[in-house]
C-alpha cells in the first residue's frame, strides 16, 4: 500500500473556498487523497472551490465533514499539527523534512494526519492536544505566515519527495567519459592549430581555457559528438582554403 | 548581501490576478523581493492581485513590467526556466532542491532569475531559450500540472532552506542525557515496588517496558523531572498508606 494514502489532511475550521480547492489540487500533486474537513465556515464557497480543484475535483468530493477534530484523528497513530507561531509549548516543532520520514514510516501501517488551523489564527492549544508532533514550516521572519493552501502544498511536497515515487526526467544522453572527453580536447586542439585562432606556443593555454569552458557543467556524449562534428568540418575547411589560392 | 535579494522572480504572460497575488505573498514568505512580469494578460484582475497579496503588498507594487523575456533576464549571470513537461529537450530538467545550491552560489555575486510560464500552457520553447537551467518540480504522474503560485512557492522554500537562514524553535528544554535518564529509571524501578505495580521478579521486564515507552522519541529535561516527581509522589503516597491503616 501507498503510505500516501494513508495520509490524511485535516483542515479545521477552513474558511474560504479558493484555499480548500487549492488544498485539494495540491494534495492531488503530491499523491494524496484524503481531506477531512473540520467545522467548516458556513459562509464557505464550494463553488469557488470547485474552481481552484481544477482537475483535482474527485479529492473535493470525496472529502468527509466531521465536527470535531476528536473525530478526525481518532483512528491515527500520528497526528502532526502545524502551527506558525513560537513559544514555550511549540518549541518542539520540527520542519516538514525533518518529520517526513517519520510520517511515512507510520503511514505504511497506520493512519497518519496532518492538521491545518483556520486562515488567520491557526490551531488552537485545544484543537492541537491530540498532536504527537508540531510542524512548522520555515519561513523569513519578516512575514512568516503562509496561505493555507501554501502551506498545505509544502507539506505534501516534502512527504511526496521523500516517499521516493517521483522518477527523474529520463536522461536521453548520458553524461560524457573522460575518454570521450579527451578525443574531444585532441580535436579541439588540432582544430585551433589549423585555423590558425592560435599557435605551437599558445595551444597549451588556450586549452586550459577550453576545458575550463566545457569542464564545469554537465557535457553529454551529444554534446561531446556535436562539438567534435565543429573540430572536423573547421578543420576540412582550414584544409580547404589551403588548397584553393584565395581570389580575392 | 542576502542571496535571496539577488533572485528574480519573473512570470511571463500570467492570467489571473488571484495567482499573482499569490507568488507575492510566497516570494516574502521566502525572504524573496524582486518581481517582474512579462507581458500579463490585459485582462490582468489587479485588485483582485491586492487582496491575494496579503502583507505582501510591497512586493506587488514594486513589480516591473516589460515587453520580453529577454529584457526579463538579459542582466542575469543563471536563468532557470520551469517546466512541467518532459521530452528530449527537456530531459536534462533538475528539481529546485538540486539547484537551489546552484542558484544561491550565482546569486551572491550576480543576478538570477526564476522564470515561470502563464498558467495553461507554460513557457514556449523561444521563451526558454535564455534558460542555463530547467527545473521541474517533482509530481504525481497522475496530476502533474502545479498551479504557477504553488509552483512559485515550492522553488523559493527550497531556495529559502537551502539559504540555511531560517531559525528553528528556540529548543527551551535540552534532551536529556543517559545519566539524567537513568536516574529516573532507578526511581520509577522503586515507585513501580512500592506500589505493587509488579514484584521482584517481574520488575526487570516491566522496566525494559518503560525504557521501550520512554526511550523511542525525544525526552528533554524538563520531561524527566516531572516524570520523577511523579514517582516520588506515588512513593509518598504508597508509603502513607502503609502508615494510615485503611478505614475500609
Amino acid at each position: 500500500m501507498d503510505p500516501l494514502k494513508h495520509i490524511r489532511i485535516v483542515l479545521v475550521r477552513p474558511l474560504y473556498g479558493g484555499n480548500l480547492g487549492a488544498v485539494c489540487r495540491a494534495m492531488k500533486n503530491m499523491g494524496l487523497r484524503e481531506l477531512v474537513l473540520v467545522n467548516p465556515s458556513p459562509d464557505m464557497d464550494f463553488s469557488e472551490a470547485q474552481k481552484y480543484a481544477l482537475h483535482a475535483e474527485d479529492v473535493l468530493a470525496e472529502r468527509r465533514q466531521l465536527d470535531s477534530v476528536a473525530e478526525a484523528v481518532g483512528d491515527c497513530a500520528v497526528v502532526a499539527a502545524t502551527t506558525g507561531l513560537k513559544g514555550l509549548y511549540r518549541s518542539h516543532a520540527r520542519t516538514p523534512r525533518e518529520l517526513a520520514g517519520r510520517l511515512l514510516e507510520a503511514a505504511r501501517d497506520h493512519r497518519v494526519a496532518l492538521v491545518f488551523g483556520p486562515e488567520h489564527h491557526g490551531l488552537s492549544n485545544e484543537e492541537m492536544q491530540f498532536a504527537t508532533h508540531l510542524l512548522t514550516i520555515p519561513s523569513a521572519p519578516a512575514y512568516s505566515s503562509l496561505n493555507l493552501a501554501q502551506a498545505v502544498m509544502i507539506c505534501c511536497y516534502e512527504l511526496y519527495t521523500a516517499s521516493a515515487q517521483w522518477q527523474p526526467p529520463k536522461e536521453f544522453h548520458p553524461e560524457a567519459p573522460v575518454v570521450m572527453r579527451e578525443r574531444m580536447f585532441e580535436l579541439w586542439r588540432q582544430m585551433l592549430l589549423d585555423i590558425k585562432f592560435c599557435d605551437n606556443i599558445k595551444i597549451d593555454h588556450m586549452m586550459m581555457g577550453f576545458r575550463r569552458i566545457f569542464g564545469r557543467g554537465y557535457l553529454s556524449e551529444a554534446d561531446v559528438n556535436i562539438l567534435m562534428g565543429l573540430a572536423r568540418q573547421a578543420m576540412w575547411s582550414a584544409a580547404r582554403a589551403r588548397e584553393t589560392p584565395s581570389d580575392r
